[in-house]
């Protein structure tokens, strides 16, 4: 298949693009560190990506940032952040990428445990993972031509606790982490929000 | 107890004001029809409503459009139109009044039944839907002062589809709906989405 991977240079991207890579051909894309650049916040980059990279068989996405904060300390702007980049800009990769994606494609989004499982500070995340859970459910209906849906929804990844300095054992490995991701790709799933161990 | 109930004027929001009114002292808001005029799509007007009213014991919204549209035909503006006012009003409800809130209050806002159950053209509402129900859990475990915070997920309204003439009988009439709401301002619970019957 071949394969555009969003968000291809973070942590769990480059989990992805290796469990990928010896199968399909992976198209890496990111904001500045990948052979393609895109900036999810922008749905005028979102299209010219998707016109430079040709006809795909899936669209992986492990990108868009949230803001992680008191409910007390929130603003306007922290909001408009993260719907922008996590939530509007993996909606955008749907909406306009349906057209360029094959007949049995798939789109595979990532959400996160913040939904099921909030922490005080997760308000916006929890926001922006319960837009996307639903969407997936949503667009999985509409999606023409066989083409499927799903989100992946990591917890903590252990590499991100170590960059963090904490206890890697918190959490679980980028590599099996992106075993969702291969089984929403290669699978037949839709609608699903598939939870990584942990 | 003192509760204010945004979207007063609705058919949720008139069968809320008719179970409170008996029990509790019931301030109206709503775009134009009520005492209180309020915009949810504007900051600025949910900050004077809460500096006009004064201390409140509840505050209860049963208001917030949305737009219902094949995914294929969605729009930058259905999805920015539909997150500032369902979504964003709602949280912005909580956010600038969780001061104006007297100690063990509570909010109790209004989500509905496309995030558990979509149908096709529910993408932007299943992702408010769920924005708001991943919201609710989150700002549970913030909020200060014991002050609690469920949403209502409601089907279809009896009165809804006769408006639109279509079989009553396929949703719930109003009085039912507004049980819950008034569950949730008089009883204990706190993080949850109640669920209407139907």
């Amino acid at each position: 298949m071949r394969v555009l991977v969003v968000g291809a240079a973070g942590t769990i991207g480059q989990a992805i693009v290796r469990a990928l890579a010896p199968r399909h051909e992976v198209i890496r894309a990111s904001r500045s560190k990948s052979q393609v650049k895109v900036d999810l916040t922008d749905p005028g980059s979102i299209k010219a990506m998707y016109a430079a990279v040709g006809r795909l068989d899936a669209v992986v996405c492990a990108a868009g940032e949230g803001v992680f904060k008191p409910l007390a300390q929130l603003t306007e702007e922290d909001f408009r952040f993260t719907l922008s980049s996590k939530l509007m800009g993996q909606v955008n990769l749907v909406v306009y990428g349906m057209d360029h994606v094959n007949d049995r494609g798939s789109f595979t989004l990532t959400t996160g445990i913040l939904f099921e499982k909030p922490t005080p500070g997760s308000g916006v995340l929890a926001v922006v993972n319960g837009g996307l859970i639903g969407f997936v459910r949503a667009a999985a209906l509409e999606l023409p031509r066989g083409i499927r849906i799903n989100d992946c929804c990591p917890g903590w990844v252990s590499e991100t606790l170590t960059a963090m300095g904490m206890d890697p054992k918190g959490g679980t490995p980028a590599d099996i982490v992106a075993k969702d991701y291969v089984a929403s790709v290669e699978g037949t799933a839709t609608g699903r929000s598939l939870r990584s161990v942990g």
